[in-house]
C-alpha cells in the first residue's frame, strides 16, 4: 500500500491564515516536504512551523535561484525522488505550499512528477490576491466584474491590453518590474486606482498608494487596480 | 468606544477550509451577522455552524431573490442599520462571508455602508476558484500565465475575447448559462480543455468533463479552462 502525496496550501504568510484542514494534516504528518533557498531558508516552513510535529521527517528541496530552468528542475527531480522513497514505504507525505498549491506554486513541479504513480490530495489555501485586497480594504470584484491576474514580468504592451479589458486587476510578483509598471499605469491614467501591497499578512506588511511604493519592490508584492469611482457600490 | 465590523471569509463550504483565524474570531464572537434567503436558509451560517457560540446574538439579513436590485439593497440597508446598533453599543460584529469577503461577495454591500463610520477588519478566505482546481486536480497557473476570472453571465462575444487572451480561465456562477458557454467553448475548440466543478468541497461536489455537465448547472458551479497540453510542466 503506497502513501499519498498531499499538497497543502498554507496561505499568504500569517500562520493563522492556514485552514483548519492544513493545520490538522500538518500536525498529524510523519513526513513533510518543502522548498527552501540554497541558504536553507524556507518561507513555507516558517508559516507552518508551529504545526509541524517535532519528530516529523523533513524532506528539504533546495531550489537554486538561477535564471536558467535546468538547475531548479533538477532540484525538483531530486525532491520528487526523495518523496517517492517515502510514498513507496507507505508513508503519506505532506508538501508545504505557500499560498495555494495550484496557484503560481512550485508544488505543481512535484505534482507533475508524481501524480501519475501515486494517489494525491490537494488542500486549497488563501491566496495573496484576496489577502492583499483585505489588507488594503479594497473590495476586489462584485457582480459581473472580470478579474485579470497578471504576472509582473509580462511585457508592457500585453499588460496594457489586459488591464484595459478587465474590471479589476491584480499584478503579482512585482519586484524589479515596479518602475516599469508604475510608468505604464501613469500613462494609462490609472495611478490613482492602484494600490501597492507587500508581504500581505506578515508583520512587515506594507500598504501604500502606488506612487509611494519602493522601487525595486520585494518579490512578494502586488499591485491592485480597480476602476471607476466605486464600481461595486452602485 | 465603538465596536469593530469584522468581515470573515469562510471558504468554499467545507468547514475545515475555514482559516484558524476565522474559527477563532467566530468562536469568540458575541454578535454574528450573515445573509440568508427569504426561507431562512443561510449557506454562510451552515459553514460556520460548529464555530458559533450558542449564546451569540445573530443578525440575519434576509435577501430577497429578485431581478431588480432595489429590494436586495433595501435589505442591506436594514442589515447595516441592525449592525450599526450593535457597533454603537461597543460590540464587535463578525459578518460571516462565504468564500472571501472581497471576492464577488455580498459583504461589500455592508462594508460600503459602514466602513466610513466604523473601524473594520477583513479576514480573507479560500476562494472557490482555487478549490475547484484542487478538487479537479488541475494546476491552474504557473510562471507567467495570465488568469482571467469571468462571471458566467458575461455576453458570449466578450467572453470569447477574454478566453482567447488568457492562459487559464475560471468561469464562475455558471448556472443557467452552462449550455451557452459549452457551445462557445466547443466552437473555440476548447471543449477538451474544460472541466466542470459544482459545489466544490461539499459532500455533494461534482467534478466532470464539461461535455457531461448538467444543464442548467447549480449556481455554485464553475468551468476551469487551461490551454496547451501541459503548459505548466514544460
Amino acid at each position: 500500500m503506497k502513501g499519498k502525496l498531499i499538497g497543502v496550501g498554507l496561505g499568504p504568510g500569517d500562520p493563522e491564515l492556514m485552514t483548519l484542514k492544513a493545520h490538522r494534516l500538518i500536525a498529524g504528518a510523519r513526513v513533510v516536504a518543502y522548498p527552501a533557498l540554497e541558504n536553507g531558508e524556507s518561507f513555507a516552513r516558517s508559516i507552518a512551523a508551529q504545526s509541524i510535529p517535532p519528530n516529523a521527517d523533513e524532506i528539504i528541496i533546495n531550489i537554486p535561484m538561477t535564471v536558467e530552468r535546468g538547475p531548479a528542475q533538477a532540484a525538483y527531480d531530486k525532491g520528487a525522488a526523495d518523496i517517492a522513497v517515502q510514498l513507496d514505504k507507505g508513508e503519506n507525505v505532506v508538501v508545504l505550499c505557500e499560498g495555494d498549491p495550484f496557484f503560481y506554486g512550485s508544488f505543481m513541479y512535484l505534482f507533475s512528477r508524481l501524480a501519475d504513480e501515486y494517489e494525491t490530495d490537494i488542500v486549497p489555501g488563501v491566496t495573496s490576491v484576496t489577502t492583499c485586497a483585505a489588507m488594503a480594504k479594497r473590495p476586489l470584484t462584485a457582480r459581473n466584474d472580470v478579474l485579470a491576474i497578471i504576472p509582473g514580468p509580462l511585457g508592457s504592451d500585453d499588460m496594457r491590453t489586459r488591464i484595459e479589458a478587465a474590471g479589476a486587476v491584480a499584478i503579482m510578483k512585482v519586484g524589479r518590474h515596479l518602475g516599469r509598471i508604475r510608468a505604464l499605469l501613469s500613462d494609462m491614467g490609472l495611478s490613482e486606482n492602484a494600490t501597492y501591497v507587500a508581504r500581505a499578512s506578515l508583520p512587515s506588511q506594507q500598504v501604500l498608494p502606488l506612487e509611494r511604493a519602493p522601487d525595486p519592490a520585494p518579490y512578494f508584492s502586488m499591485i491592485l487596480i480597480t476602476k471607476g469611482e466605486d464600481p461595486w457600490l452602485s
